[in-house]
């Protein structure tokens, strides 16, 4: 087992990375309040996992919700079947959220704890690679508005991460993959040694090699754990995790939330944010080329579905939590492992990139 | 005007408390965002108040919602209007939220600005005398869940506190009662001069004499103030602040809410915390006796309404934000002007104060 810190001015928490951590009822008992545990899940993991979670509870008071599985699902009335659930069984301040699942799933039981009653903790227990090294560290936590993904949310911490290696072995190809998108990222903005590193190992990770997704999982984890720690609430550096995710937001919204998953959106989004840099004279061509390579060899889309038009997806973007005053703010590219905050850039080369980077109907 | 300031660890804001606040253009401007401003009411409000406001705004880049007036409008789904709002208007992270009304807008508002885009500024401008002295200070924001009062929320503090007191001039006599239960409230639990001061001053409160009113904003502000900067998330002493609103939850939420509003159920609430507490022998029946005088001079109900049995009140008040460890707490008084969190205390005792103090079908 891996533990890494995420150090914060208030307080500190652990995120573990490990095979069969869910079956470690030592690992979860320091973190479970007073007042029992209520677990959030859906259907699919349920049916995978439950069972050792709850045994590792073991006489602790818990109760399960299972809510429906998908993006589309996340929202207010969701939400909202957390709180009946919270207030009919009389879990109280001293209660513990337990999040058994990927990043739709954490983030709906994160802002349930981060509301109810004012604020309750919560632990979360990714099962999906992309929840595992992105959603379930930093404290983000949201459900999507019909106009806009993530728009109704909240900061709020977990007070540990506890991350099982072995639910990888039941995710399947497609959710691999989206979570390996979350993965390049972090070369992609800060880490250009781990971005060769990913080159290098892209069929290990393809082929589930236990020891290349823990690597993986370890060394995103501690990026992004840096850059939290340094900006908890956004308000510098932590906007630059955020490449590729306003194209990427757009495409979620415009095809309906749960058409594409997050990852597929980020990957296109990530290249379509590349090729805008290459456009500014940022980033050289070869650049671009390589991430282009690199998303494909994973099986990642690297661009925007033929049904959204460059109109269509300009007016999405502007939907969008990075906008000041009135003007959009885009993650850019200057080199491979660097990334920066543009807010001044040519409408008409980001139009380009909206033209070009669509696939063909 | 009288200014005072709420100290916290990371931010202080001001209070302003005066006369034709709301037509100064000044006093506003510094609290507003590049974004521009979403003012939140009520028609009743919007009709006397709206104009003035967004006279003051002046140039200012603003919008209006106006929500349907009361308690029993305090929930998600007119929460849900307030993000449809912002999001159908463009407000972005640098956007301010105005809550312009009583108690029920400003901790819809506020708790709408602290989950927009995982939180945005906003304004407090009370026009009860109930929210100047109580709700709109300190941060607290809610909305109901049918089975409890306040129990999705979040701390969120505003930016400034703006009570321009000519606004009570519009309130009715049972909006003003409702206000000045809270006043007493700060004499019960920290301030035992200042019940002293309301014993003497209740006919001019009661007859809206603007120089003892605006005292007793300040006094208040000023007691609710000192508390909140101490403890900010109602950790240790600032749970005083809710003395009788265990019993007042209880019977907003047994009644339906709306049938009593806060302050009057507040009223019945503190006079039966004090009547359990002399039960408990913590304080002598003259200083109930004084409590349950000044309450019903001011015309506030001392007991719990007819309907609401023993049994029904039990079990609503154990549906409590307050609850730890399964088990309920109560404010008590041990004497006036000195509250304490009592844990521990006798069930038949607190049966007899639910059996006694209710009023007779």
């Amino acid at each position: 087992m891996s533990t890494l810190t995420v150090e914060l001015a208030h307080h500190s928490y652990p995120i573990h990375v490990g095979p069969g951590l869910l079956s470690q009822p030592a690992l979860l008992a320091p973190h479970i309040g007073e007042g029992g545990a209520l677990v959030v899940t859906n259907q699919i993991v349920a049916d995978l996992y439950l069972k050792s979670l709850r045994s590792s509870l073991g006489a602790v008071k818990h109760a399960c919700v299972i809510l429906p599985d998908g993006e589309e699902h996340k929202n207010l009335a969701t939400l909202n079947a957390l709180f009946d659930a919270l207030v009919s069984k009389r879990f109280g301040r001293d209660a513990t959220i337990l999040a058994l699942g990927g990043g739709v799933i954490g983030d709906m039981a994160g802002f349930a704890a981060a509301c109810y009653q004012r604020g309750i903790e919560y632990v979360q227990l990714p099962t999906t690679l992309l929840a595992q090294v992105d959603s379930s560290v930093g404290g983000k936590t949201a459900v999507n508005h019909p106009a806009g993904k993530n728009m109704i949310g909240a900061f709020h911490q977990p007070t540990a991460v506890i991350a099982d290696t072995n639910t990888l072995a039941t995710l399947s190809d497609r959710e691999l993959r989206c979570g390996l998108a979350e993965v390049i990222k972090y070369g992609l903005i800060r880490d250009a040694e781990f971005f060769s590193w990913l080159e290098a190992n892209v069929e290990a990770l393809l082929a589930r090699d236990w020891q290349a997704l823990t690597e993986a999982i370890v060394r995103s984890c501690r990026n992004k754990a840096d850059v939290v720690a340094g900006d908890e609430r956004e308000r510098g550096e932590r906007v630059l995790l955020n490449l590729g995710h306003t194209f990427a937001h757009a495409i979620e919204t415009g095809l309906g939330h749960g058409q594409w998953l997050h990852g597929e959106a980020v990957a296109a989004g990530m290249h379509m944010a590349a090729d805008l840099s290459a456009r500014l004279g940022m980033v050289r061509q070869d650049v671009v080329a390589r991430i282009r390579t690199l998303l494909s060899r994973v099986g990642l889309p690297v661009l925007a579905p033929a049904s959204l038009d460059t109109k269509t997806m300009r007016a999405l973007m502007s939907v969008d939590k990075k906008v000041k005053a009135g003007k959009l703010r885009l993650i850019l590219l200057k080199s491979l492992g660097n990334a920066v905050v543009a807010d001044e850039f040519s409408e008409s080369a980001l139009e380009a990139t909206l033209d070009t980077c669509r696939q063909i109907a």
